[in-house]
């Protein structure tokens, strides 16, 4: 059973244009950024400007009054001298004035600044620098605001405690933090060379044993991002702004930034290549990284940084000095907005994407509840929907021709094979079986068994009207468990040779599929009877996805119909899309990032008789008291549990674990001369995927959220614990996550443990 | 400011007797537990009795059951056979009947069963009989019941998940898991030695390099507990039944267990020693541990195991037979109820409690919310309260003694000292005052300065009345802040020589001290006036209190009046009693541990003139837009921070900080020639209070929780961030605590990191 739902969805195969907003981030601007420069900006082609809150007149104003209190105070210390206040704005300090404009401009505060340092005298400045700051750009109207990063990383702890008091400055604050993919910043941000944190006294100045500590790690500026966002609490309102090196890192470390809220790209000058022509372009692995920024549902803003200055505008119209003529006669002037429109030949040229995103376009990182489609009765459009897959009926035809073809051997050309639809809906399935029955050549009865009244009518009329159904389709109104099987001629109940069926769901089983088959079980013939699919498998591997946490920390109880606490407890399918594996298998080509998915579980059908002989026994109700954890066991062997552990070469944070299936339509015993493969098989697994079934489209990934987000530290081992549990009632899933390091000695030790988790609440009802 | 309140607290120093209920577990039990036995013990001194749900008669069954299965299918996989069903109890699988006495009895669950077996069929046996055990238990009437721990480390997650589905089951089922306090259990578990353990399938069996990844670790059997009531959610419901060892672990292992729910104490045969007249008797370090536990406000219940069966009762009046008569001669049966007299005998001659325990006796781990005593006004029994102390006041008159002495040196004989209590509450510092300047022989004009208006009246009339008083003290009704100063002779307004102020709360600076004491200065002599206390700062350590964090966990909205989630964003006063320290100073004694207690920050009086004049320039308002985070900066002077680091030798879990203050109530230049000290201090801090006032009883420490435990791993380091913040109109603090490890390779790495918690909207008044 596939994965999008609702009346309201509206799915197009259509290729959806590229937004790419462009913005200008001088350092060394020579003219106040105001609608007069917006507007020529926007002449040439940008769309947006950054703009420092204050000016070079407010840094020295601080700066002399820091050296005044310096002065007076030989020896300050926190406990007996008052700090100085920073005193109100004048309209010398800063350039903004409010203008309706400005939700154009991103306010820049000044990097020259240190909120977080360890000297309370220059953290006290900092940050009443840097709240006056934040309130004067919001009272001005421009809500998208640019914070440098933490100087150091011993400071992250007192910079992510003020920026959390910034974002209650205003309700439409978006701060967005400067940060580096790795390493440092290449876009010098102290402009005019004096830095409060250079004027930190000594005996603040961190340890340099503190420095070793947290050492260059190549994952230092994501740890760094992380402390912030955590302490914020993943607020919306903060993202990162994501300065883009000229050499790319590793593609575990891009693959990381690119599930982080990156809102802004900074592209400075020295990020371009010039090709052979002497324009500015960008490598392929930056290309190729933008791409994948580009195909998000809400893809960042770049910023070209210090790329020059906007062009004058009208007064190029002006006669130039004879300076001007000599300067431009001896260098002519490079053309500023040349990375502008490489940048807008990028937007224009960006490859087509794969059908499973043109087909859920809108639907990235959107969290559903499953269907439960025992109880609740589809709508057609939901079955359109799914009937819109260009690979699963293919393949559910070629399996049922195999099969077809395997009966015919087996049992003789005289008969004619009798195949049902268990959950027929629309018939898609139907119609699969009767071309398959035409190409083989193997002559065919047909029942399409549907328990949904509305699918019914459906049926009956396409039975009628459809030129290769032809009236030939016996249509049965039953839920499939109390089908008693096809009539024959002489009135008696036969076997079913075929039977198929589509009830896997995002997590294989999770849409009772088992529960289902076992109950329509009765109806196979049971020396040769064939069910479609013959056996599926579920999944699982653990994901770093904060937009997916971010989204539910945010859902109200009202939101979602249920407690607060409820909403960490069941399965979403989703389509996810901003997200990082957090355990890949070492791969020999540097281009690909292969996860590690492991198998938590499978079914096979038809199940042994003697189970579900002893299973049926059980449901008599003589063992109530020997069973007291609720219903009487008839299902406990569809019950199922793994323990899978999972290495994390690279620290990173467990949101949750994605799980998908894998599922075996048909494996015939008999190779074909037709080099048709004897086996046919779909997979959701995003390792097998490809081989299987590319392009599909039916499912959705199903996610498992962890409520606390599980730190993993880097070559951590995660043991992912998980059930299958099931009374007479329902169907539903635990889970648990532990993390494990091996110490120094290689002890392993573990360092974290999740709750466990249970969807026994909105388990599925059988 | 001391911190018992409220007009019901009825405080004794009366020792409270010791409890101690004394229960037999016997594993080979030879007759049926019922009233009649557990009349007979109850007739020997015992309070309760532990009996197994099942019989043998029963385990045969289960085995004949699995026997059979295993036969049917020779090859057995979870995939296609069904697992057997336990059918319900008959009158032979079980001795119990509900019964009115069933409420001193414990049932034992069998502890042949592996609910955590990895070998599904073993496990899925195991949890029917579990699950059957505790329902008959529980419909028998017998609450408490006794469940065996784990079998193997590899099981603790299945069998964590068992135990929570139990606690379900009834809802006045309290579980006690056993456990040993480190490596095995003691008693044997197994009475007829088939364990279902043994029977589990090879392919099942945990592989050996799983078993060397936890090994035998000193602190695994803690481990197994933690994982198990974390997986709990640290229900009340779920206790620990503590195997006490013949050999006492290391102190910090008694320690942590110390600090667990310890239900029930398993003592077995084998945990006595013999003294030189043959009765069984318990080590010097199995007493002290007992005395420790006897202290806890719920003292576990002691349970003697398999020191024999309970005396026959009426039967001893029968004829012996002839064959238990020569038994008798060969080896004269050992009296039974020996350890239960020894344990009788320990209940007697417990040692006395420390002063503060008998004192607040019943608030041990009682959980309060500081004073706010600028904002409210107190009642008189809270002033009774905090006069009781048998050190604080002797130690101000002590001090005040010192400073009067050394004025007069200073100030020559002529003039009377002018010594001002700020806050003089119902009069006892004043006494100490008077008392002072008689022994001293200093003379002194006294006033008295109170905002509560019904204790100015009992001023007023103690005044009038009091023979040590009588008459000369000014009691004046007024804030501190607002008042001017005392009035000269010539109506001048003249200037304090001497301050004594109690304002100091459990964390030294929570009831705003420092903001009193900076409002009041302006009436201290700018030359030589004095301050008492003169200086005072706050310290920290990391605990693991598991009671406190389950207390606060079960707290709902409307207990709180609060939402639930700010419950964990506010310190509370606490008389810190079952914790354990997380983090301890390498001892040289074995007998002893010492926390690693840090200080956080200091305040000192007075404050330098010009501090205070910046801050008074600040509250005039000029400096809204320059300082927008609330608040003027009047009072920035008085906020603080900490950054302090500490290390975990044994793995724990951090449940919050705990907090104490030291204070130097005053320091002479001058030394005494009486041996007098030249310094008088006050400490809660438990590494120097009993050097600096042992025996002082005013305040508790403060708890600052974490909303979600951290686990810390072996030799860890814990690095908490605190501030204490301020604005205008409040003072708050906001705390954050990171978990390090040393990885293998040195580096420093982090695993772990708490939310960042704020007490700002519960904050402190000014």
């Amino acid at each position: 059973m596939a994965s999008i739902t609702g009346s309201s969805a509206a799915f197009s195969a259509a290729e959806p244009p590229t937004i790419l907003y462009i913005g200008q981030h001088e350092t060394q601007r020579t003219e106040p950024v105001n609608a007069n420069l917006l507007r020529r900006a926007q002449s040439v082609g940008y769309d947006i400007l950054t703009a420092p809150v204050t000016t070079s007149n407010f840094q020295s104003r601080v700066l002399a009054l820091l050296q005044a209190h310096v002065d007076v105070n030989a020896a300050p210390t926190a406990d007996s001298v008052a700090f100085p206040i920073i005193s109100p704005l004048t309209p010398e300090d800063s350039d903004l004035v409010p203008e309706d404009s400005n939700s154009s401009l991103i306010a820049v505060t000044s990097p020259w600044i240190d909120i977080g340092s360890t000297d309370p005298l220059i953290a006290h400045i900092s940050q009443q620098i840097f709240s006056l700051e934040i309130a004067y750009a919001a009272f001005c109207g421009i809500s998208n605001i640019l914070v440098h990063g933490p100087i150091s990383a011993q400071g992250t702890v007192r910079f992510a405690r003020s920026v959390l008091k910034a974002l209650g400055l205003g309700p439409y604050v978006q701060i967005h933090i400067l940060l580096p993919m790795t390493g440092e910043l290449e876009q010098d941000i102290s402009a005019d060379g004096t830095h409060l944190a250079e004027l930190a006294r000594p005996q603040f100045c961190p340890e340099d044993d503190v420095d070793d500590d947290v050492g260059p790690e190549v994952y230092g500026s994501w740890e760094t991002w992380n402390t912030i966002r955590t302490m914020c609490l993943y607020s919306t309102k903060l993202s990162v702004a994501l300065e883009v090196p000229r050499i790319m890192p590793t593609l575990d470390l891009q693959s990381r930034w690119y599930s982080e809220p990156v809102r802004l790209l900074l592209l400075p000058r020295t990020t371009f290549l010039r090709n052979s022509k002497g324009y500015p372009v960008l490598s392929k692995q930056h290309q190729q990284f933008a791409t994948l920024l580009l195909r998000l549902r809400f893809p960042p803003w770049a910023l070209l940084g210090d790329i020059g200055q906007i062009p004058s505008g009208e007064a190029d119209d002006a006669e130039p000095t004879p300076a001007e003529a000599m300067a431009a006669a001896r260098e002519p002037p490079e053309d500023t907005t040349k990375h502008l429109q490489y940048l807008r030949h990028l937007q224009q040229s960006q490859p087509s994407r794969p059908p499973i995103e043109r087909f859920g376009q809108g639907y990235q990182d959107y969290m559903q509840s499953p269907l439960q489609p025992l109880t609740d009765n589809l709508e057609s459009i939901t079955y359109e929907v799914f009937e819109k897959d260009p690979v699963k009926y293919e393949w559910y035809e070629r399996a049922v021709a195999l099969a077809l073809e395997d009966l015919r051997t087996k049992l003789g050309d005289g008969k004619d094979i009798v195949v049902a639809v268990a959950g027929a809906g629309r018939g898609p399935l139907v119609t699969r079986i009767l071309q398959a029955s035409r190409k083989t050549g193997v002559s065919v009865k047909v029942y399409a068994v549907e328990k949904n009244p509305n699918a019914h009518v459906l049926l009956q009329r396409r039975n009628a009207i459809d030129s290769l159904w032809a009236g030939q389709v016996t249509v049965v109104k039953s839920d499939m468990r109390t089908w008693l099987g096809p009539a024959t001629t002489d009135g008696e109940v036969g076997k079913v040779d075929i039977l198929v069926s589509e009830l896997l769901g995002s997590f294989a089983d999770n849409e009772l599929s088992p529960e289902c088959l076992d109950g329509v079980q009765h109806v196979l013939h049971p020396d040769h009877g064939i069910n479609i699919p013959q056996s599926y498998s579920a999944h699982l591997t653990p994901l770093a996805t904060p937009r997916l946490h971010s989204d539910l920390l945010s859902r109200t109880s009202s939101d979602i119909s249920m407690s607060v606490s409820e909403k960490w407890e069941l399965p979403y399918v989703v389509m996810l899309h901003q997200y990082d594996y957090l355990s890949t298998i070492p791969a020999t080509l540097e281009e690909t990032r292969t996860p590690d998915v492991q198998q938590a579980w499978a079914f096979s059908h038809p199940a042994p008789p003697s189970l579900l002989a002893h299973a049926s026994n059980r449901a008599g109700g003589t063992t109530d008291a020997g069973n007291p954890m609720g219903g009487d066991g008839t299902n406990e062997h569809n019950a199922r549990s793994c323990n899978l552990r999972f290495t994390c070469t690279n620290r990173g944070v467990c949101h949750g674990l994605a799980g998908y299936f894998e599922t075996v339509l048909y494996s015939s015993p008999n190779a074909r001369t037709d080099h048709r493969p004897q086996t046919v098989e779909l997979s959701t697994n995003p390792v097998t995927m490809a081989d299987k079934s590319k392009d599909m489209i039916s499912w959705f990934p199903i996610f498992f959220s962890l409520k606390t987000p599980m730190y993993v530290p880097d070559g951590a081992e995660m043991e992912v614990s998980m059930w299958r549990q099931t009374d007479d009632r329902k169907v539903w899933y635990e889970w648990l996550v532990e993390v494990y390091v091996q110490i120094a000695g290689g002890k392993r030790m573990k360092v974290g443990m999740s709750d466990l988790h249970s969807s026994r609440r909105n388990g599925c009802l059988m």
